[in-house]
């Protein structure tokens, strides 16, 4: 069972410098989030001369707290010049107040490598980690679909995908509430004898080592979007492609959507009587809806917006934190991929020793 | 330039047993093709005592020849198996009409591996290409993009992504008769640091070695929809992933389509209003408008039909079959593979010996 935290115990610190909209539309999404019933305590991170009146203008925000700093990272800042001399950042001060206990999570729409970098500095990694990975919620016919990694790392080795089954599925139990997530590797068949080598024995190593994960063995990329399963692992080039093709592919249909109803006169008219219905679907396909991805694996909970949120984007990205900090999910993590791990090298030693035991059919 | 065969000259040989949905459909989609103007040559290849009837349905295909073949290609069926005992089946017999001269292109819903294989034995590949590759034709904003492999290979080398760039270039010059297509490498991020080792110097070799090619660099999965180049290449499994994907995607959001079009008696009233943008629509989101996937490299023309291919979907690949036996661009592949692969490594070799040249800017 996951403890909870009460709501009101929730404190978000906001990287409010981030991204390329700036700061009034970081306010503008967290006052959406609080009208939308947002239950914890904001403390907007970066230049109070800024941010004062950018808060001033929401009546929703008269409760939140303004950390200051100097400085912001640029979408092009390299990590290491940021770990070098970033410290006056607000996405520094956006995690070192988690790090020092001060918030329970952190968003921010800043460049994806820097957070990962000042995330790591300053809330190391979970215990038996390798590597942080980098989810999306992706939209399914059955709801969301957690798929890690999508750009943290451009490589994985077996060891480091089922490091990110295990961290997807505590992730999707904390959020979802869901008790036993299922859980695929990405590959380009389901037959057992497709794919690399490498992803054939993450999916051995999560068999012997981990039979309590319902483990769904392979999925291919369309069943991402069909949602055959709760958890889709794969490296984080492949899983970058994947969602940004999907989301090329869902930008194309809509746009063809448009033209068909803009097409002719009769057809805006078939569009006015179907109004409520378009709008309906206009959210669905806004990829704001499902903005907020979270940096897993680090000790502290850290919520990447996509740097070209609008209002809607943020107010997302926020509240999944404030979900998400209600449910800690890295003690179960730590405890999972330590355990995982060291029966994996046992059942290695012990095939290694005694060739009679058959290696796990896969 | 390329010389054009006189349509009236090129055969089809047509596995007819493949498939899923078999030779019924394939005669339909054969029928279909002729019905809108098909100017070749059918050579249906199979068991006669099924294929007469379903042919003798179709006027359209009263011209239309059969070579008899014993036994079928299952799904299933591993690649090594139809190697070892194959000789008499259709997919067989129809890349032998190929090898031995008597048509000009194959056509076939069956499996992709065995079609590979038997291609691979029988029609051998082009000179100086080391894999060949699975091509898709995906439809974007601006018209069509060529993305391979899409599944051949699970894995591509530097120096096989750069012939699968010259293959895939010639072939959408000789598909779509544009002189100079633009060429992209798939990969994480546009910046030149991001993404794999082996992205960055398949990049490296194609600036140098073919400066002819308009290599525009790297593309990232969104990129592909949008048509931003004409030429996506990438490795086998990263291409089947992204395809999927999409495809995935594309039928979510349709389903929403689909959804919306009749959730409410104003929906289906403004649905009628607008009936033919959405005959249009749905012809644009059907799969089979855009099947049919040539097997680049070989020393042939091989069309793989996808095996699920309705009526519509075969005559598709049928189209394409016919379209690219007018245009041969095997020469010029051969031509081009083989002198970027020798510029190649003599730039590799002037720059071992010599420190003062500079490795091209990435």
């Amino acid at each position: 069972m996951i403890r909870r935290k009460p709501a009101s115990d929730v404190t978000l610190a906001v990287d409010a410098m981030g991204g390329d909209n700036g700061p009034e539309t970081v306010a503008a999404g967290a006052a959406v989030a609080v009208a939308r019933g947002l239950k914890a305590k904001l403390m907007f991170v970066g230049d109070r001369a800024v941010l004062e009146p950018a808060i001033a203008r929401h009546d929703a925000l008269a409760h939140a707290d303004i950390r200051h700093a100097d400085s912001v990272v640029s979408m092009t800042d390299k990590p290491m010049h940021i770990l070098r001399r970033g410290q006056d950042t607000s996405m520094w001060r956006s995690i070192a107040a988690a790090a020092e206990g001060d918030a329970d999570a952190v968003v921010s729409c800043g460049n994806t490598g820097a957070l990962m970098a000042v995330g790591l500095a300053q809330l190391k990694k979970i215990k038996g980690v390798d590597r942080p990975a980098a989810t999306a919620l992706w939209p399914t016919n059955r709801g969301r679909t957690v798929v890690l990694d999508v750009g943290a790392n451009v490589e994985a080795d077996a060891n480091q995908l089922v490091q990110f089954a295990i961290m997807g599925e505590a992730f999707f139990r904390s959020l979802m509430n869901v008790e036993k997530p299922t859980v695929g590797l990405l590959n380009v068949g389901a037959e057992d004898l497709k794919g690399h080598e490498l992803i054939r024995t993450a999916a051995g190593i999560l068999r012997e080592a981990d039979p309590a994960m319902a483990f769904k063995g392979f999925v291919e990329g369309n069943d991402i979007s069909a949602g055959v399963v709760d958890v889709v692992v794969t490296d984080g080039f492949t899983g970058n492609v994947a969602l940004k093709s999907a989301e090329g592919a869902a930008r194309l249909v809509g746009g063809w959507v448009r033209e068909t109803l803009t097409g002719t006169l009769n057809a805006k008219l078939g569009a006015l009587l179907m109004a409520p219905g378009l709008r309906k679907l206009k959210d669905r396909i806004d990829p704001s809806s499902v903005n907020g991805g979270v940096l897993l694996g680090l000790n502290g909970l850290v919520v990447k917006s996509h740097g070209g949120s609008d209002a809607r984007g943020v107010a997302s990205a926020i509240q999944m934190a404030a979900d998400l900090a209600r449910a800690p999910f890295h003690d179960e993590v730590a405890q999972t991929v330590a355990a995982v791990m060291a029966r994996s090298s046992d059942l290695a030693e012990s095939r290694d020793n005694n060739t009679d035991i058959p290696i796990a059919a896969q």
